[in-house]
C-alpha cells in the first residue's frame, strides 16, 4: 500500500522500524513458526487487549513493563499464541525473555514478549531456541531487517505491514512501525500486533497517552470479524535520540503511522477482497458516531453485499438503525464513493435510484461508505473489509 | 424437524396454526413474491424489532394493535420489506389492511400487516392485489392451509416452519405457530416473523407478558448473523374458545412452541449446515450467562470452525473472554456434545487432548457447546448455526 502523507510536514520514508535511529532487528519464518527480535529503545508504552483471558506472553510483558516502563528488546513468535497454557505458559514466556536478556546482557524486565497463533498449545521451546540461535547474530538496522520482522510475525496475513515517516520541523524526528493483523480483528483490538519505534524523547507517561489517543482512532476502529483476541498489543518505544520534540507534532505523526498500519490490517483482513472505509457524519455524540461506524463494519450482511458489489444500501441503513446511535429516518443520507466517483443512494430517508453507478463503485478495491445521521456535528471514521468465501475457507481450516 | 415433547402433557400435533379452532388461512408464493392471509382471533399481543428504523408495515401494525389490541386478520407479504419507503410505505400498508378489512367486513384496525424481503423498495400493489384475489376465497382450516402460509412467508428459508401442540390437562387447549427466519437473525430478533395462535382465552395483558417471557428465552436467544432487521415481529393471537386455562400451563406450552420455532430458524440460518446449541452454566448472573451464549453464537471464528468440524476450542474460550461475562480462566470448563457423545476439551482452564473425538462430534448436524464459567449458579441456552460458503453466496447475491 502506498502512503501519501496528508500533511506536508509528514514525509513517508523507507525502512519500517529500522528507519528509527537506534533500532536493530532480525526475523525468521519457517512454515507456521516465525521469530522476530527487535532491540534498542528506552521508555515504552503499551496498549493491549481487553479480553478477560490474556495470553501468558502478554501477562509477562505487562509485568515487565509495569516494573520500570522500559523496553530494551522485544521478542515475538508466530504460530503459537501461548494462551490458555497456565503456569507452563508463564514459565516459558519468562524463559524466552531470559534467553534474550542473557544474549544482550540486559535486565530480564526490559525484554518484552508477544505471541500470535493458535490458542491452547504451549510454546515449542526447541523451535524457539533454534530460531533464536539463527537470528541472534543477524541483528542490524537495514530496511531488510525491518521487513524480516514484519514477515516473521505474519500468521494469515498475506503481506508484511510496515510504515515509516519523517516529521520535519524545527527538530525533525522519525516514527516507524510494523504490524500484523488478519483475523480476530475487532474494535478494541484483536490478534493484532504492532511495534512502533520513534527517536523522539518522551517519558513513559507522555508516550502512553499519545499511544492511547492514536490507537483509539486507528486500530480500535478496525473491524475484520468482531472477535477480540487474547494476545493483542500495540507497543510504542522511544530510542531517545531526539530531544525537544513538540508533543502535538509527535501526536500527528503517531496518528498517521497508526492509521496507515490500521488500514493495512483492514485491507488484509482474512479473505478480504476490498478495503471498506466508513465515515459517519452528523452524529449527536462522538460515541454515537463510533457505534454507527462499528455496526456497519461488523455487519456480515453489509460485508457480503460489498463482496458481491451489491448496492444493497438497506443493510447499511439497517445496521445504523440497530447501532444504538441516535438517527432520524427522514434525515439519513448515505453515499458510496470510490476511485474519485461518488453517488448518493439514500437522501432524507428516501432511496435514490442509482444502483447502476453504485454497483460500479462497489467493483473498486477501496470503497467508502459515508453516512450522515442528521443528528448533530460529530464524526468518526473506521476501516474493515468484505466477507468472502476465502474468509470461511481460512477459518474452517485454520488448525486442521 | 421432529418435535419430541419434553413434558408428557404437551403433545405435538399436526396442522400448524390451523390446528387451533377458529383459524383459517391461505397462502400463495410465486417466485420471490408471496402473500399469506390468516383470519380468526381476538385478543392479541406482539413483540417486535428494537431497530430504530421500523418498516412501514410494522408501524401500521403497531398503530392498529395499539388502538384496540385485537387481531381479526393478518396479511403477510414476502419479497419486499416495505422499509425505508416513507409516506408511500405507510399509505400502501394501510391500503392492504383496508383491502382485507373490506373483504372480511371487519374494522381496518383489527387487520395487521407484516412484510419481509428487500429493504428500500415499495410494495408492488398490483402484485399484492392479484395475489390477494387468488387467495381470498381459499381461506380454510386444513393443515395444508397452514403449510401454504408457512411457505408464502419464506424468503431465503429452505423449509417451511410450523409447530402445533395440544396441552392436555383439566381443560385442554392448543397453540400453533408458523415462522420464517434465515437471515438478519440476531438477539432481539431480526428478519424473523412468527404468527402464533391459541384457542385459550386470555386478555391482551396476559398474552403480552406470556409472549415477552417466551420470546426472551427462544427467539431472542437465536443468532444467525448478528444483524437485527427492521421488520421482525412475533404475534400471538387468541381465538378465544377455551376458558379457564391456567396461565402457568399456557406459559409452558407457549415456551415450547417458541423454542421449537426458534430452533428451526437457527438450523435453517442462511447457508447453515449445522445447528449449534450453546449452554452456559455456572454464570454469576443470568445476564452474564446470556452474554456468553450470544458471544459464542455470534463469533464468526467459532462459526467457521464448526463449519469445518475443527475443534478449535480456543475460539470458544476467547469469545467467552470478551463477552463481558465474569469468568475465571482456572475455572473454565468446555464440553462438546452431539448424538449422545460428549467430550470435555477444556477443564479448569487446561486443554485436554481429545481433538480426535471432538472433531468426530463436530461432524454431526446438531452440535452442543456446554461451557461452565465457574462463577455462580445461573444458566442460559441459545441457538445458532455455522458460517459456510453458502452464507456468503446467498448474501453476496441477494438483490442482484
Amino acid at each position: 500500500m502506498k502512503i501519501i502523507p496528508k500533511e506536508s510536514k509528514i514525509k513517508s520514508i523507507k525502512g519500517g522500524i529500522c528507519a528509527v535511529e537506534g533500532v536493530k532487528a532480525a526475523g525468521i519464518k519457517k512454515g507456521k513458526h516465525g521469530l522476530a527480535l527487535i532491540t534498542g529503545g528506552g521508555s515504552a508504552a503499551c496498549v493491549c487487549t481487553k479480553n478477560q483471558f490474556k495470553s501468558a506472553s502478554l501477562l509477562v510483558t505487562k509485568k515487565h513493563l509495569k516494573a520500570d516502563k522500559v523496553c530494551n528488546a522485544v521478542i515475538v513468535n508466530s504460530g503459537c499464541a501461548n494462551a490458555f497454557t497456565g503456569d507452563d505458559g508463564i514459565h516459558n514466556a519468562k524463559e524466552v525473555c531470559k534467553l534474550v536478556a542473557n544474549h544482550l546482557n540486559i535486565p530480564d524486565e526490559t525484554v518484552l514478549i508477544a505471541s500470535t497463533g493458535v490458542i491452547g498449545t504451549k510454546l515449542d521451546m526447541k523451535i524457539i531456541l533454534r530460531e533464536f540461535n539463527q537470528i541472534k547474530e543477524k541483528l542490524n538496522s537495514s530496511p531488510e531487517a525491518s521487513r524480516a520482522v514484519a514477515e516473521a510475525i505474519m500468521t494469515t496475513d498475506t503481506y508484511p505491514k510496515e510504515v515509516a515517516v519523517e516529521i520535519k520541523g524545527l527538530d525533525s524526528f522519525r516514527i516507524g512501525g510494523v504490524a500484523k493483523g488478519a483475523g480476530m480483528i475487532a474494535p478494541d483490538m484483536a490478534t493484532m500486533l504492532a511495534f512502533i519505534y520513534t527517536d523522539a524523547i518522551f517519558d513513559h507517561k507522555t508516550l502512553q497517552s499519545a499511544l492511547k489517543e492514536a490507537v483509539d482512532r486507528s486500530f480500535n476502529m478496525v473491524v475484520v470479524d468482531g472477535d477480540m483476541s487474547t494476545n493483542d498489543m500495540v507497543l510504542l518505544v522511544s530510542t531517545e535520540k531526539k530531544s525537544g520534540i513538540e508533543s502535538e507534532e509527535f501526536q500527528k505523526g503517531l496518528n498517521y503511522v497508526c492509521e496507515n498500519l490500521a488500514k493495512m490490517i483492514a485491507s488484509d483482513g482474512e479473505g478480504a477482497t476490498k478495503l471498506i472505509e466508513v465515515v459517519i457524519k452528523g452524529a449527536a455524540t462522538k460515541k454515537d458516531a463510533n457505534k454507527a461506524v462499528k455496526a456497519i463494519l461488523k455487519s456480515p450482511l453489509v460485508k457480503t453485499a460489498i463482496f458481491g458489489a451489491d448496492p444493497n444500501w438497506g443493510r447499511i441503513a439497517c445496521a445504523i438503525g440497530y447501532s444504538g446511535a441516535k438517527v432520524r429516518e427522514d434525515h439519513l443520507r448515505i453515499e458510496l464513493s470510490a476511485a474519485g466517483s461518488k453517488v448518493c443512494i439514500l437522501n432524507k430517508g428516501s432511496a435514490i435510484d442509482a444502483s447502476e453507478l453504485a454497483a460500479k463503485i462497489l467493483q473498486e478495491k477501496k470503497v467508502m461508505i459515508i453516512a450522515d445521521l442528521g443528528s448533530g456535528g460529530e464524526e468518526a471514521k473506521g476501516w474493515g473489509c468484505d466477507l468472502s468465501y476465502e474468509y470461511v475457507r481460512i477459518n474452517a481450516e485454520y488448525t486442521s
